[in-house]
Order: C-alpha cells, then sequence, then structure tokens
C-alpha cells in the first residue's frame, strides 16, 4: 500500500475525529518519525543484516537498494515465509492504492516499483486494490463515479512500474466487491467497534463507511477472495508491502485471522517518504509544490527542487564550506537514497556534502539529473499502457500458480 | 419485510446493546403493542377509510382483507405514490427476509402473501431481498455459508406464495451485493455512527458488520441498484410492505434519499403477528410451540392451537357461557382475522364468541380447519417449487417494465 497522498490537510471534515489516538495511523503522520519507536510500539522486527543476507541467498542476486539502505526497514513474518517459501510454499504479493488524484508522486511509486520488484525476483503473482469506496468515503470533495475513474488512470502508472501482466491482477472494489464480500462479512463479525475506534481513532459523527471500510482493505490479505488465481486454495500465504503507517490494518487483520482459520499475512514496511519541504512538513495532494509527480517536465522537476527542496546545508556558501552539510535532514540527499542506485557514488556525495566541498547547488543539480531520468523512464512506459492492456489486467482470468 | 423470527430470545449475545433505545425496532418488540402510539411515535400514517376507498377505486376490486381489517394499518406516502400510479408512472415493490431458519411460521407469510396481492392488483415489479449476510451477522450460531443456504431455501416458501415469475427477482445479498455497492457506499457516507446508534441501539461491543448492515437493507428502495429491470431510470417509485418494526430501517432510508437526491420510498406497514401463546409473548424461532409453522402436519396444527393457542374465554365453561369469551386477546380468533377471509362468516363467530354462544373449543376448531386448508394449500405449491424455478427467479434478467 501506498501512503499516497497523507495526510491531507485540506480534507480536515473527514479527518479521524479529536478523539483519535496519537498513533501513526493510515490517515495522521505524526511529524518527525522515530522509525525505532515505531518498530517497538507496533510489535513488528526490525529488518536485520542477517535477514537480507538471507534473502539474498535464496534470491540469488543482491537485495533491492531500499532494503538495504533501510527504507524498507520492519516486518512481520518475513522469516516464516521465507522458510515455507524455501520449503516450496509459494505465496502472493498484495499492494494497493487509494485513488484519490489524477497523478501519482514520487512517494506512491515506492510500494509499486518494490512490489514489481518482489514479483520479479520471487517470482509470484500479484494482486493489485485500487480503493475507490475508501477515496470516495474519506473524500468529501470525490464522488464514487469520480474515485472509479481515477481508479482506473491510476492503474496506467500502476502498470507502468512494469508488472508481469500474466501474473498480475488489478481490482477496483466496486467491480470486485463480489468476490470480496464473503471474506468481508466474516471479518466484520469478529471485529467489534470499540476496536475499530481504538485502531482508527474515529469518532461519533464519522460517517458508517468509514467504520465498514477496514475488512475492505484486510480481505484481499486472504487467497479465498481470488479463486480465479488460487482454485479455492485457503492457504496460499501472502505477502504485503506497504508503508508503516497502513499498518494498523494488517496488524488488526493478522490479529483476526486465526479465529477464522485463516493465515496471518507477512508485511514489509517502508519509511515515509520525504515532502520536499523537508521530513517534518507533510506531503499533500493539494499542494502541487510539496512534491514531485510522475507527470512534471523535467523544468517542472528542476523548479521545483531548486526552489522548494529542504536544504540540509549551511545558510551561506561561506558557512556551508566551513561546516558542511546535514544529509539527515537534506531532502535533495534523502531523494536521491531513494532514486540513485550507484551505492559508491551515494556514498562520494553523502561524504563531500557532510565536508562541505559539495555545494547544495551541485547536490540539487544531481537529484535533478536522476529524478528527470526516471520520471522521463516512467513516462515512456505509460504512454504504452492503453486502456485496453488496464482492461486486461482487470480480467478475472485464470493466472498461473503453481 | 418479515418480522421474521425476532425477538430471539436465545441469541441474547446478539442482540442490542443495553444501552438500546425502547423504541420498537428490528430486534425488540415491546409487549402489548400499542399501535395507536406507534403511529405517533414514528409520524406515519394511519390507513383511513378514505385511503381504503381511494385504493379499491384504483385497482377496482375490494381492498385486500387485512388492509381492511386494519392488519396493515399504517403508511408512509401512499397517497403520494397513489397520485402518480393514477398519473401513469409505474412503481415497484420491495419486501425481503433474513435467513435464520428452515422453516417460515404463519407470521413470516403475511409479507409476502400482501406483496403477491400488491403485485396482482397494481400489475408491478417485486424485488425481494434475502439478507443472509444480516442473519449471519445477528445470529452468531449461522455461518455464511449456512445462511446462504437457507436462503435459497426460503425462496422456494417464498415463491409458494404466488407470485408471478415475469415480474419477480429474488437475490441473496452475497449474490447481488456488486450492484447493491454503489448506493450502499453513497448511503454510507450520509449515516454517522451517533445515527445507526440512536436508530438501532447498537453498543461499543457490538461488531462492525451490525454498523455496516443498515445501507444494505436501504438500498434496493432505489431503482438504480435493479439496471435489469429499470434499466438506469433512476425515478422509478418504490413501495415497501413490510412489519412496522421494519420501519426505522426505512425512515432512516427516507430521511437520507433527498440528500443523494434520490426518491423516498413509500411504506405500508402491518401489526405482529402474535405469538399462539397471545398477543403479550414472543415468538421464538426456538420454541416450535410458540408458532405454526409451514411445514407443520394437519395432526401438528391441531394440536399446538389445542394445547397452547391463548384463550381469551372464560375460565369454566360455565363462566364462558355466562360472561363470553373476549376475542381481542384470543388467539384463535385473532389468527381467524388473518386467515378466515368470510367477512360475514367471521363477524358471526365474534359475536357468538363474545357472547359466549360459542365456545373456546368450537372456535379453535373452525382455526384448526381455516389453518389446515392454508397451510395444505401452500405445501401443495411449495411441492412444485424445484430449484431450478428458484434459480430463474434469482436470474439477472429483462424483466418487463413499462
Amino acid at each position: 500500500m501506498s501512503q499516497s497522498d497523507l495526510p491531507v490537510g485540506q480534507d480536515e471534515a473527514n479527518q479521524p475525529s479529536q478523539d483519535a489516538n496519537s498513533m501513526v495511523n493510515p490517515w495522521s503522520v505524526a511529524d518527525g518519525v522515530d522509525y525505532d519507536f515505531i518498530v517497538e510500539q507496533f510489535g513488528s522486527q526490525r529488518i536485520s543484516e542477517q535477514l537480507i543476507e538471507r534473502i539474498e541467498r535464496i534470491i540469488g542476486e543482491p537485495a533491492h537498494p531500499w532494503i538495504k539502505r533501510g527504507i524498507f526497514f520492519s516486518h512481520r513474518s518475513l522469516e516464516e515465509l521465507l522458510d515455507l517459501y524455501e520449503r516450496g510454499e509459494p505465496f502472493y504479493l498484495y499492494t494497493g492504492r487509494g485513488p484519490s488524484s489524477e497523478a501519482l508522486h514520487l512517494g506512491h511509486m515506492i510500494p509499486f516499483t518494490f512490489s514489481r520488484w518482489l514479483q520479479r525476483v520471487f517470482n509470484v503473482p500479484i494482486v493489485i486494490q485500487l480503493t475507490d469506496d475508501e477515496k470516495f468515503y474519506f473524500k468529501s470533495y470525490l464522488t464514487l463515479e469520480e474515485a472509479s475513474r481515477l481508479g482506473f488512470e491510476n492503474i496506467k502508472d500502476i502498470l507502468a512500474c512494469g508488472f508481469d501482466l500474466q501474473k498480475t491482477f488489478v481490482f477496483r472494489n466496486t467491480d470486485y466487491i463480489q468476490y470480496l464480500y464473503p471474506a468481508v462479512c466474516k471479518f466484520s463479525r469478529h471485529v467489534t467497534l470499540n476496536k475499530v475506534i481504538s485502531t482508527f481513532g474515529f469518532g461519533p459523527s464519522d460517517h458508517i463507511g468509514k467504520y465498514a471500510f477496514p475488512p475492505i482493505q484486510a480481505a484481499p490479505s486472504f487467497s479465498t477472495c481470488f479463486p480465479h488465481i488460487f482454485k479455492g486454495n485457503e492457504k496460499v500465504h501472502c505477502l504485503i508491502p506497504c508503508a508503516i503507517d497502513q499498518d494498523p490494518y494488517f496488524r488488526m487483520t493478522r490479529e483476526i485471522a486465526p479465529s477464522l482459520g485463516w493465515l496471518k499475512p507477512a508485511l514489509i514496511h517502508s519509511s515515509f517518504f520525504p515532502a520536499l519541504q523537508g521530513p517534518n512538513s507533510k506531503m499533500s495532494a493539494s499542494d502541487p509544490t510539496s512534491s514531485i509527480y510522475m507527470t512534471d517536465t523535467p523544468q517542472m522537476i528542476s523548479d521545483k527542487i531548486k526552489k522548494y527542496a529542504f536544504s540540509g546545508g549551511g545558510a551561506t556558501q561561506e558557512e556551508h564550506r566551513q561546516n558542511g552539510g546535514n544529509c539527515d535532514i537534506d531532502v535533495s540527499f534523502q531523494y536521491l537514497k531513494f532514486f540513485y542506485f550507484d551505492d559508491e557514488d551515494l556514498e562520494r556525495i553523502r561524504q563531500e556534502y557532510t565536508s562541505g566541498t559539495m555545494s547544495t547547488s551541485e547536490l540539487k543539480t544531481k537529484l535533478i539529473q536522476v529524478l528527470c531520468k526516471f520520471v522521463e523512464g516512467f513516462q515512456q512506459n505509460r504512454a504504452s499502457i492503453t486502456p485496453e492492456i488496464v482492461q486486461a489486467s482487470m480480467e478475472i482470468r485464470n493466472i498461473e500458480f503453481p
């Protein structure tokens, strides 16, 4: 799941009510996130060096840079999933997106790019949920029809990440609810109102669509929801790559699964992708200057980064040369950590920027170069995704599964 | 809608929590119902003599005895519906049942028998919802699969009431949710948690399936949910015959419809069908002696009425002859009021029983005769309803609508 465009300040009316708890949840991300604290509070596991080595042994190639660089930093039951995989039991991937905007931004790319990598290295099917119902519930300005239309458009972006169409099933909830519904009913009967309130912090004046939604996001974690892929096999394990803010959904899913005799999905969590204005500001769908969109031109990318990318460098060139820059808070460096895959050169940049040898301007120039290449490559892929390809990916069809 | 098998004492765990309000709602029927009070409290309209005459003028035949005898006693917007009907705008009927038991009892027959009559005299289509999801939510002992199976079986009983299959569409929610879902989402966004709590009295430890359900019962009130019948016409009016305890669902439906630009459904309400043990006792699905089932043999019917039917007669034959019986509380007389359609003879019986000329035993003999004939006729019809006929009634097919 994507961290999508949350939290969205403009849509206060649809935010959880005042009695919301202060935990990280899908709709409110605390400023200045302490990931160690989150791992401890959520009770997930850090991805250790040993685990990374094990993954590399199994897949026979280097782990994705986002794992090695700690961007995917936490997991649940990944070890057990790998045990089973090594014994010949394949799993499937589940990710998704809430379609609330026409264009995706860089942050939205994280779960899809990573899922595509997982699909390739483990050679497994993936199901991708477009929660048009959820976005209709949480964005009061959206009609259901518009959310569904955005869903269709967003699928083009998702497929442009290069998924293997033979092993990829994409669905909008409004098209596929029939297949999710038995699992949604069974799951719902195990979730009390109290539980939803304590997990998501909704209040008494929130509408019941919000309360009803969590089981709909939980359902695709269970292979029964995809008879055309798993042919009735209820015991296929599921791995969910998602931003850490989606964990409450799946923590609840994992909590309830055993009482239904269902398998707990495994999770792999990414950290938040910072807004241009810095890790302590919020990416807002309503503020186009807060992020780079996948539709942006090279000029727009260049302008935005030069103008808005929060700098960890010195206040003056003089000061920067003397004291150096702080890569931990410098957004340009953080973005390179996400999108520049040359480990050695990235380390050189880190050292030079930290020491003050490299200026903020030089760092930004490097980032602009890297992002323009990434975005242009994406745009070329996307141009080749026709509505027919989208339709084909959504077709309820036989999908090969061992 | 049927008053179904409520209230069900055995299933306390699934009853509304202690903070339920004291109103009549789908899960708790106050003892000794005061219908004038209900009409006033609910804000519905009594069915007047003038309205009955108007109905008879429009349909060109006598009104159903249940209207004339005050069994269907209350309505909402029926006058307006008739205005439109007279101007050539047809409507459709919507009723339903929660499938929680294998066999239906006499009380369950009321809405279906009456709906069948409405379908005939107005020559309109009917949609019939089987809420297998609801029964799964409210009966903790039921699996979803079992509720769906019971739904299929119950459709045989429903069709045995003689519906015109050319104009009848029957669906289980688990089969048809895809078509209801857009309306369910839109409706849900207009219902706050507070509203559900104040209407149905659920508590914080109730599961969210219960909270999510009301929009699913509301949805079929809107013609958009049936594209195969109304071909996209969103402005077809709906008439819902139901027991008065279902009114909270549709009061909420009517309240919210205008904010979505949808038409308010019209309603026609029946009073409660009394349990054998009397108007102050409760019909319980778990107590077979509390009602006559449509599967009962003549011997069973005879035994139950002789043994359990609450008598309004004198304590002794002597006393009865002297003071007479009280037809208002005598269950045998009440049942005759429902199922004996000879007005003159019923009036004779009333007078003779009230005066004490007719004994309780004679009254019961008459009722046994009437019910055995009704139940046997039903059983013959039901025997002719094959699974293929059920399937055909559930098929999403073109249904003629002017």
